[in-house]
């Protein structure tokens, strides 16, 4: 750090180019038993059900009325695409922003039973406060909603909402009652993963970062383009390795495989930070949650 | 201005929500004989030229060759979108950035000849200052292309790349020689312009500002969003009026009208500021330009 904020060092870095970027499920919190922005679509489902009758009968609406997540899992990616278009379309931003606001209070995560904002890593709490302490401008950039994140990133992890990149559907500008709406639209806009995390960071912030942290290989491609250019630059894989205090999952797992990106950081020499070995809390103690 | 930043005044707006946006051209700086970008898009077909011998005879690459302006515009949005697509497409974000870089510091405005970046308002630099050294955070919103403003926005405005929003082409993860570039298509991912502004202000940014600044029916709804939320709330449309100091054009501009805008301003009760009348000086004196 004081070769890159140290005026007139080698590796000094002008403040206004400290941009670090951030995924978020599994990066900046817990994204098992499933990434907490699926399980506020399965609740949207069941809360909408009422006034979605045929939901009773269709899948995957039916297996998710039924609890049943094997036919859900069943229904793949076209049934997760529909459940998505059903709870995160149709409506305004405004209702939409309400509905993750009010979800994000009272829901309680499956296994630990802790609100889901519990669930951040306190770890990366303190290299968020560090990074900003020493002029950093902290970014998240995730293959999650944006639209979906904005309600809470700024309590949870002080990133406000125009630091925060996301995956996002169409908008459209519409008149209700004579005031300015934008309503969902089912289709995409941005997938902000993989190969769309580069282009996310461009076109919203416009300046390449100089210090990238993420979990799996859907952020491989942030790093490499982070690590790209010129000067002093980070790499941080978070490793999930603590099946007793988080989750352990790596190479073999079916939605966030830490494979490509684990190979890639050991051959470029990046950091892999284990968390049973490296971190000393997961998440913060309850009288510290945010 | 006191009741937006003296904590615990009836319209006290938290610092995190002062949110500023401008639109750029005809705004912060001048817009006319042609919008800069059109220029650098025609000095750039020049400067391409050598490597096209086929522009010779296809429109409306012959008419930039010849400096017939007449066929230029007869070849209409048809031939603005050929022009755009040759020199702001197939190449990578940085050899556009570097492109952009030595045009803005090298290229002169055919009628004052001065350099373009001169051609700012004074007035409105002040009015960012203004805003900036009262907690708000100030964003450019514009029609025009957000990579040919980056490079440029944070030395003359004091606006960042990440505040800086603007119409977008796609863009591609690719290797070139073993490093990842991004390569900019000819395919269009946003217009900023109209009801893209909203969208532009949703998607990036994700608030709605509480104070915002244009000067033609292309920010109205812009204006429109920014004015409908609650709470205190500025609007400002900057009116060409003087044609000795600066251009004098409005609701019969064929490029840049402004009219629906002036009606609404006036049943608003927004501010239309005269710049023959409100501006003791247009552009900075030339030891002051940015």
């Amino acid at each position: 750090m004081a070769q890159v904020t140290a005026e007139g060092s080698a590796g000094h870095v002008p403040a206004e180019e400290r941009i670090a970027v951030f995924d978020n499920d599994g990066t900046l919190w817990s994204e098992k038993p499933l990434p907490f922005q699926m399980i506020f679509a399965m609740d949207q489902v069941r809360s909408m059900a009422a006034s979605h009758p045929e939901w009773k009968t269709r899948e995957p609406f039916a297996s998710i009325l039924k609890g049943d997540m094997q036919g859900l899992a069943r229904s793949g990616e076209q049934g997760a695409l529909a459940v998505m278009a059903a709870t995160h379309a149709g409506m305004t931003t405004d209702e939409f922003q309400q509905a993750v606001q009010q979800w994000i209070t009272t829901a309680r995560h499956p296994v630990s039973n802790k609100p889901y904002t519990a669930l951040v890593y306190q770890p990366m709490l303190e290299l968020l406060e560090y990074l900003r302490a020493n002029d950093f401008k902290t970014f998240i950039v995730s293959g999650g909603g944006v639209e979906f994140m904005r309600p809470w990133t700024e309590r949870t992890y002080g990133i406000p909402p125009e630091q925060v990149i996301g995956s996002a559907g169409r908008l459209k500008l519409e008149q209700h009652d004579g005031h300015p709406v934008l309503v969902k639209l089912p289709a995409v806009d941005l997938i902000n993963d993989k190969e769309g995390k580069p282009v996310g960071i461009q076109s919203r912030i416009g300046r390449r970062p100089i210090a990238a942290f993420g979990n799996s290989d859907g952020d491989l491609q942030m790093l490499q383009w982070s690590m790209a250019g010129s000067g002093p630059r980070l790499a941080l894989f978070v490793h999930h390795d603590d099946a007793q205090r988080e989750f352990a999952y790596d190479r073999e797992d079916a939605l966030q495989k830490f494979d490509k990106g684990w190979d890639e950081a050991i051959a470029n020499g990046w950091i892999v930070a284990s968390m049973k070995d490296d971190w000393k809390v997961i998440h913060p103690v309850p009288d510290q949650a945010p």
